[in-house]
């Protein structure tokens, strides 16, 4: 693709994690925004919708129906799920040539009845969910890179997912003893008009939602049993915190016998040595949230519980970036075959 | 003592403690505030500490010294641990009379072993510590009638107790298998000047702390296994969360067989279904921090996990009152045979 | 009406001034509570739509069509503004014998044309809005005990009344030189699901709003012009600010000549100086808002501005008090015939 | 210079100014940062002090007194005032080939006996304070390029004369008539550990401090009258407002007879047409604070007040980019000749 610009469209641009994409690639050196869609709000000037980029040059907001798919290379879609499969089956029909990156939950379970059971309906484009490639970039690089469809994962999942999988592979914790105290960010709910998510609904107090019933639990058991090679139902609590941009998991796990924390630190910082948006601290230390705000990184920390071989592990991320958009970036660079690093550069912003 | 006040004194006015107690005494109908200490403040009005109170006629600050304790009946101790330690000893030998309530860690741990693990030094009042009477209302309600001394619990240690030891008692889960992660407002950490609890540090984010060291867990490894009737080590992870006031407690058990969630709701809405306090919410119902702001109601929900016998209980509190100030009053009303609701009676503020 | 309890109602109780109204009215000693209406919601138990209430024995939700108005000796209305007027003119032609204090805009501006000038429409109950009383208890204490309909004024306008009025009055001030600077907390702009007030929208940053056109003006118009004799047409500006309670108004006058921050202070000090919900700070002192958050105070504090008879005055209050529920109380208590503080004496919550 | 990176050094890089100069010059393609000082901290890495540079390659903390010079081409200077003159005099006095960026106030007041006036003691360094330049880059570009020590602006400046300079001097407004009610974040407080700026202080409320006091009275004094060519003596009242970021200045002025709100916005869309960190927004529309946030950007609007010509202006930006940090690298970037937007490209934060 030589120095070209890849030619990018965001579907669905008028909430969060479009409007984060937007925030991340207006610093990528090798893509150039040509489309961006916004059903409701079409006709809109981006700055309309979100004031912070007056002063950028940007498309119009136009409706999905009025794209042109042949001057776009590769799209960001970031619509409600159910809606999506529909879009994007749609979309590779017109347009095959297309890649895409999906932010909603459509493609990210791969069996079809786990996706009926927890979206309650049956899927409507099950080629293309086969096709999909789950987008946890750190386990699935090399499937990206070949990859049309790439399911972006959840916010929660990738938070847990990131300490987790390596240690069930490796065989240093039980994997039915698992207990994941999820604390999300209020971006995590969207830009949709709710009373539970106003500020006076939300600010100065906190509470477990969704409790036995969260929809990501669906990705935590697909990717803990493919880790385990059995079924594997881990607890889950997501909690909604006064904070705009954060996923705090406080993850509660047995090892195998003579592990202890020191060897599941091990096995983290030998697994992600490398990795240049994973950061494992020093043994015993504990991450903020704060430390990842507005960055695609995940600060894991490990500290032994009180117990023999029960150990604490905790993965913070910003659910915007890498819950969300940035890993989105992520997967676009990989795709597209540039560096994976290109406009993920920022630093986390504190205060 | 008829329709008489009783003489209060409030030992440790200026930090949030000490105000809180004032907020809710100004409200009880039978009690006098005649003294308020603050030695590093003494000479100051209490409204140039805390201007709230400038609408009220209230005693100057003054240093302990300085108290006539002959005029005083009870006194709250709001002071730091292993100070408190000293001044209580040495307040029962000139003034045997007194009855105090003491908010401090100094006398809530029975065994002078634990004590010095916890607090890296021996008791310095071994005598007062077996004589000392823990505070947990709804556990201890008739040894406090009696007391001379009451140790009013931690907060964290109030907001996992009122589940867990009821259940522990009955038989319906397994003590072996606990999990607290619990969050605070940030209240719980005082009001003197530290870096960390600047505004810019802690807002829009959150971070665990004290994993695995911080002090209440030998309060919860005392009560747990004074339950179970043998040695308990639950696992606790204490995070900060930004919002003033709340302790958030998500608990993680495993019933004994064929309990499960209904067991466990059934226990406790028993247990606590006359108690003017502790309010058990329908079952599958999740309470929010911000419902008991501001008040001395602890709210608790009952949620099955997934898997069959797992159940997560979810406990609400708000620090300064249930789990501080509040809880304090309670026990003065039972030191001094007052109906236990009196100057407790406020509803919480939401938003 | 000797020991005997007043039976209130509260229509419109599924909002944020509707659940204040509860808080505050659960706490006094001659009222009853035996309706609370709230259309949408009718049905639910209070608890549903407002969980601290949980621990209260309340009546159900109803619409207005089922109250029967026999039972009722009050209402306080907490309507939207434009429906109140027609609720309160049907419920005066069937039930006259019933007292009213409205918390909406609707009787608060004494010239009709006014009225259509800022609510865009003609009033609808033109008779009622002469016979109202503008419910500033402290300038209209004698007005409102005869009343049979009080207009509880807005939460900025009182905040702002308070200390401008006494001091036009008293000529200590140019009226034509009055800048108002105004913030605000959240719950100012109710409960109704907004993207506007979305927490992620709200929180962490703050925006003037309504510039030039907030429908409070019209009161400050009408009440500073009576003051002055003459037409009078401050600056205003409304902020909000990431706060759920507290309006903060800081106001720059211009004394008359030689007046300046001594005087402006001695005028306020002797207007105020009995006043059980004003208090006017030492000279030189600036309020918080946060030392009136819950409570039905109005904290002023006076400030010499560098040039000479320029002064700087802040006044705060709790907008869903006395700039709202708590001053509705109050109100109700001069219909009533009770001491003015019943209900009323709580403490600032803070932190 | 060719393509060769200049050699970076932060003096006071434990600070929130320190920080986000290295969160800004991590992204400048033409700098490296040579050295870190932190004289309390000196020893340790960065990342012990802001956990969020721990994925990056930094110099470890060290004192001012181990600096070598000799490598050195610019440094920022973030110290306290008062130490800054006697630091700054002392470096340039080692070595003279050094450019110096100041953050702090100690060079901003041209007039010594103003500096005394606000400052409290003579300047220490009366020929430097003559040299050096008024960082306010919209407003002496040229100037700056030529500096050997630019005197950064502080926040509340930077954000009130970027709007009420450009009037002032094209006589749009009456300068005795202006009035400047400003709020800002709790970064603008700094990183040290204080009672009152503690979460539990300033969260969930707001107050005005400094009225009558604050010492940026004096850069704005000196500015305005600079510009209007007589003294000027504005109003002026910060407030603290619980967010993190933020400048946020509602600006009352009186414009010359007929310019009104029309002829104030065309004055300033004219005077910032072209200037890349200056958006003026369209007549009658209004910023917020987080559409700044993180960002170099100053937001302006400008909306007509009832009275006629009065108008009311607005005008945010983030105190920790453009009024402080962000403004040092584009000095930077003037004094080094580098493109004046390089390593401020970064997008808003939002939410």
């Amino acid at each position: 693709m030589s120095d070209a610009k890849a030619r990018i469209a965001i579907l669905g641009a008028s909430g969060y994690t479009g409007s984060e994409l937007l925030r991340l690639l207006l610093r990528h050196p090798r893509v150039a925004i040509v489309a961006l869609t916004a059903d409701r709000k079409a006709g809109q000037a981006m700055a309309d919708v979100f004031p912070q980029f007056a002063p950028f040059d940007l498309p119009k907001l136009v409706t999905i129906d009025e794209l042109d798919w042949s001057g776009i290379d590769l799209a960001f879609c970031a619509l409600p799920h159910g809606t999506t499969q529909q879009v994007i089956k749609r979309t590779f029909e017109v347009a095959p040539h297309i890649k895409i990156v999906d932010l909603s939950a459509d493609f990210r379970l791969r069996d079809p009845g786990a996706y009926e059971q927890w979206y309650g309906h049956p899927h409507q484009a099950l080629e293309l969910q086969q096709e999909a490639v789950y987008g946890l970039v750190e386990l699935y690089r090399s499937d990206i890179r070949k990859a049309r469809l790439v399911a972006n994962p959840g916010c929660y999942t990738t938070t847990a997912i990131l300490p987790v999988v390596p240690l069930i592979e490796a065989g240093a914790i039980e994997p039915e003893n698992i207990v994941i105290d999820a604390k999300s960010g209020v971006t995590g709910a969207g830009r949709s008009a709710k009373e539970s998510l106003l500020f006076t609904e939300v600010s100065d107090g906190m509470h477990a939602y969704g409790v036995g019933t969260h929809r990501h639990m669906g990705e935590l058991d697909q990717e803990f049993s493919k880790a385990a090679g059995r079924s594997i139902v881990p607890s889950f609590t997501p909690h909604l915190v006064p904070m705009n941009r954060g996923i705090y998991a406080t993850i509660y796990v047995k090892t195998a016998p003579g592990v202890g924390a020191a060897g599941v630190h091990r096995v983290l910082a030998d697994f992600y040595h490398a990795e240049p948006f994973v950061h494992v601290l020093p043994a015993g230390q504990v991450p903020q949230s704060r430390f990842v705000k507005g960055s695609n990184m995940a600060f894991i920390g490990v500290v032994p519980d009180r117990q023999p071989d029960r150990v604490i592990i905790i993965s913070a991320t910003d659910n915007l970036v890498k819950g969300a958009s940035g890993q989105a970036v992520q997967n676009m660079n990989l795709v597209l075959g540039y560096p994976e690093t290109f406009g993920l550069e920022q630093i986390a912003l504190f205060p």
